[in-house]
């Protein structure tokens, strides 16, 4: 059955990779790393209309690689899956893993679309510099791009190459796709976790999940302190200041879908868990508004950082006093204007409205979604078609069809190559033992619930940390090498969480039934 | 009632732009039109690093668009769709008229995102070529645009100057995510259409289709052809052969809807209509491959006609001979893979893949979204837990949110100021008057159904005209004028189907019952 199963595996790997690289217009683009010929008007198509038709009057439908590549990322996520199971892992560690997989084969076969993956951030900020500024590409390079990277064969060189030959609007529209894709996952994962508590279920657990999110983000933030301290003896104060942020961090994503994996969402842990990541999160931004303060003034900023805590505290504050009232009175409202499948709009728009406004606040998008889930409940809707359904069993297939391109994704975007470079490494290290004992730490201030459970939920750093380094490295406090170091950071505390989380909860039989619905 | 929902409708529209305009940064846009500076690299943000962060230490999140403009256009389309029952129209109808609404609102207002909705054709294409060719916006422009657009003021103008200034970035990801939603939406349509019916049936009404398909070809090439000699005495042959050629075309996507909506998906009309629109789809390729060889080279490309002939017929005879069997074995060797969103992840999956072939074939993607939900059935699938959930429940959700992103974004391009040019408005009422007698008449050589709403079925044109009208603006053959007037066609045989289509159906009582479940 193992053995079976790695040929199937190889075969799959080796079938997609070939697959993604002829998508679409089957264009032969072995060629990367071939100077740029970027001003080359000539290389136009010949009747200047022409990307929607070949000269044989064929017309290529532009979003037919996007469903090819949706449905390959469905695919291994399934392969994925099962792998985890027949190694008894979760299932998200499958989907993480099989990303990571494919996406170091990808990017070592030099296939464009895995290229501009394992690069999204850079990508992102390109393609941003090229919408706003009037740039062409090799123009915007050098902004995004060191010299060393944009020097022949480096990785600049071979992304402003991608962009600069036929091919190359296709490329990045296949990455945006799944970006999106990803971010909309996320989104309704976290809002599926929401549905499945309340807001007196949360606030049940608040003095707790106050402690574990004060703890886990002073203690890392002071260990990183020091820890940076001690290993970059060079480095500004300032650098070790961003350190120590973005060691605070607690990226949800993994955890929830663990807790859920497992059929434990609702265990108090889990909970406790979910209101610490939300108090982490706003936590984490006044830290991000004191830090950068100091860096760019020189001086702590008291009014940003009350208007940080007055704007969170007003969202978060009329979310849990109001929210229930406010929804259920938009619902009563307005439920005349839909019949059929109020239980599954009114929800979504709810959900994507919260999720938008706690990002405009600052807040991360899936703080919003999480709180929109607590809000809602099934109670609010009147009769109807749909009405024998519950929200989550609407919403399940959205969720089931896009979360798991974001952990495919997350899992393409380990860049392997990293972790050859020994200081790196050893950096990394560092990191990575004040990242696990400081939250570890955090979650044993609880009593009388699992707290190795708790903290090794508290552990992934996901994005949070990842934008906290690249702020760092805007404002010219943090070079490459603790960078890739942090990255590194993120990428093992996010992989081991669904390894150890699994075995942890495994450990001690929980004393309440398994699973106790919701609403 | 009526005066109230206008009241709360005018409200809505007004946010909404406000909404919209505002989104994301923030940034104020109401002085679009100023002279661009295109190469003025000081306008980049001071630190170079600077999209994911403002001066403060705030990180916007990029998404954050995205999550409030989903969430908008779910709202419309839920507004439309009651506005539309409460005048007692279809629901699609709905979609579309309050998309033509507050698209053109936003439009007028000049707000980005509605501008590059308005003309998405074009952005798409300059997007196509600042990603594939270097070149920055300002040089690409002229490649896309006329010299007219160009002048100040102009579209080209406008469009040019978004895309230099601050957001630019933001109001494309902004467009993208539309087109994206939309286009997974209408393939998601057609798989659910097909679902509910299978190869034996779509076989037994084949000889009608077929004869619907050829005469609603046959009758409206003719007609167009003949109708451009008439008004368009200038005009070259090769221009009368694109005209004749672009009145072909029928969009199955509106019709699919209205009988979707009106819960006749069952019945044999829906059927034959179903038949003829993938036969149409085929003829439509044929068509498209001589009337370009012969204005390309002057002569009949026959190798290049017969290989769409073979290509097309082997894809569709492959699917309606083997294609159940080999649905059914795919699913059985595979299903151990997957245990529980078996029933979700496959047919997806499966639709997905044959969207993609049928595009890569030439085939509308669409096609093959309806082939696969046909060859597709409940057995398939073993014992688990969702079992007791058909294919189309668990789908339906997905549909629900998506689809109606397709029509709303329809109706937002359909812009009220072509309609203001006396000379293209009579060309466009000769287009007209030919596409909807042509398509009539092929429903009348149908006995023993309903025969009029076979013929209303098949009137919509959709993009497929619009590609043919813009293959043959590529090659210089249309030029503006009667671009605008095909573009009018367009969308009047788009919006009058919905309405036509109600009424006729709601004429004669149905002799078989209302609903039948299929499989």
């Amino acid at each position: 059955m193992r053995h079976s199963s790695i040929k199937l595996f190889l075969i799959a790997v080796a079938a997609t990779v070939a697959f993604l690289g002829a998508a679409g217009s089957f264009a032969d683009t072995s060629t990367i790393g071939a100077p740029a010929t970027p001003t080359d008007t000539v290389a136009l198509s010949v009747d200047g209309e022409g990307y929607e038709e070949t000269a044989t009057g064929e017309h290529s439908d532009p979003f037919a690689p996007i469903l090819l590549e949706l449905a390959l990322v469905i695919v291994f996520a399934v392969f994925g899956r099962w792998l985890a199971a027949q190694l008894n892992m979760a299932s998200v560690l499958g989907e993480l893993l099989i990303g990571v997989v494919i996406g170091n084969i990808g990017y070592h076969l030099q296939e464009p679309v895995f290229i501009l993956v394992m690069h999204l951030d850079s990508v992102r900020h390109l393609f941003e510099i090229v919408w706003s500024n009037g740039l062409a590409i090799t123009q915007a390079a050098p902004l995004v791009f060191s010299a060393e990277e944009l020097a022949p064969g480096g990785i600049g060189d071979q992304i402003v190459w991608l962009f600069t030959h036929e091919g190359g609007g296709e490329y990045v529209t296949m990455t945006y796709a799944l970006w999106l894709f990803s971010n909309l996952g996320v989104i309704l994962l976290l809002f599926m976790v929401g549905l499945e508590s309340s807001v007196p279920e949360m606030l049940k657990v608040g003095p707790k999940a106050l402690a574990v999110a004060v703890v886990g983000v002073v203690l890392p933030f002071a260990m990183g302190f020091g820890t940076s301290i001690l290993l970059l003896q060079d480095a500004s104060t300032p650098a070790h200041l961003f350190l120590g942020a973005t060691l605070c961090a607690t990226s949800v994503g993994i955890t929830a879908r663990v807790f859920q994996d497992l059929k434990k969402i609702h265990t108090a842990e889990a909970k406790v868990i979910l209101g610490a990541a939300v108090i982490d999160d706003v936590l984490g931004l006044i830290i991000l508004a004191i830090v950068v303060g100091i860096v760019a003034t020189g001086s702590l900023d008291l009014v940003e950082v009350g208007k940080i805590v007055v704007i969170s505290l007003v969202f978060l504050g009329v979310a849990i006093v109001f929210g229930e009232r406010i929804f259920h009175w938009i619902i009563r409202r307005t439920a005349r204007f839909e019949k059929g499948w109020i239980k599954l709009l009114y929800p979504l728009t709810l959900a994507l409205l919260m999720s938008w406004l706690a990002s405009v606040l600052g807040l991360a998008a899936i703080v919003g979604a999480f709180v929109a889930g607590l809000l809602l409940k099934d109670e609010y809707f009147g009769e109807g078609p749909q009405f024998h359904m519950r929200m989550e069993e609407l919403v399940s297939p959205l969720e089931k069809l896009f979360a798991p391109v974001f952990f495919v994704l997350m899992g393409m975007q380990v860049n392997l190559e990293t972790m050859t470079h020994l200081d790196t490494i050893l950096l990394a290290i560092g990191f990575i033992v004040v990242a696990i004992i400081g939250k570890l730490a955090a979650g044993y201030v609880v009593r009388g619930l699992d707290r190795l459970s708790i903290g090794i939920g508290m552990v992934p750093r996901g994005e949070v940390g990842l934008i906290f380094a690249s702020i760092g490295k805007g404002l010219g406090v943090v070079n490459d090498g603790v960078f890739s170091a942090i990255v590194i950071m993120v990428m093992v505390t996010t992989l081991i969480t669904p390894l150890a989380l699994k075995w942890s909860l495994g450990r001690i039989p929980q004393e309440e039934p398994p699973t106790a619905p919701a609403g």
